[in-house]
């Protein structure tokens, strides 16, 4: 480990920190606003917070008194970048699919007006 | 744990599986070949494999006697849909960027202008 996409994809491998992230997307929010939908402790949140910040997917700003959790970009976009390759291959296994699919309607259609 | 999204993230945490993954992309390899490249047990890299195969983001063929290991795409896929939200976020944070470069590149111009 240590690397900083192997820290990114364990942060992400939890459902409270990625229902951390994605309230996030919507603006800047305290501890206590992102503790209020889950039943856990805030320590427990709290810990989560910390991963995320460790993993530098969020940051927690020092000017207000309520220290707003905010988004950070980039090693998200890593992670991202790091999947392009396999999306190249899915999307290589979609058109496959397609193919095949327009194939065998082809030939349900062909065998469809023989009988007519 | 226990969702798929968590396990494939998890499994992803990993540079030697990582790399496991990214030498699929360029086709089928038996157990031996995705081996070769580490500086590492057979037993050790046979571990990593089952993580795959358990995020189901490879799978065994059963046919051959080599039993090729392939990509499933499936897994990766969602992965890369749940990451979307954050991609608009980092284009618009690179949008504003650009905008703040575009601004200062043009005041400094006028001021060069003044200037002559």
């Amino acid at each position: 480990m240590g690397d900083q996409l192997s820290t990114t994809f364990a942060a992400l491998a939890d459902p409270t920190r990625r229902a951390i992230l994605s309230r996030l997307t919507s603006g800047e929010a305290s501890v206590t606003e992102l503790a209020a939908p889950f039943e856990m402790s805030l320590p427990a949140v709290t810990k989560h917070l910390k991963v995320l910040q460790r993993a530098r997917l969020i940051s927690q700003g020092r000017e207000a008194q309520w220290r707003p959790c905010k988004l950070s970009a980039a090693p998200m976009r890593e992670a991202a970048e790091w999947m392009e390759p396999y999306r190249r291959h899915w999307e290589q296994r979609l058109d496959r699919l397609d193919d095949y699919l327009r194939d065998i309607s082809h030939k349900t259609a062909r065998r469809f007006r023989k009988k007519k």
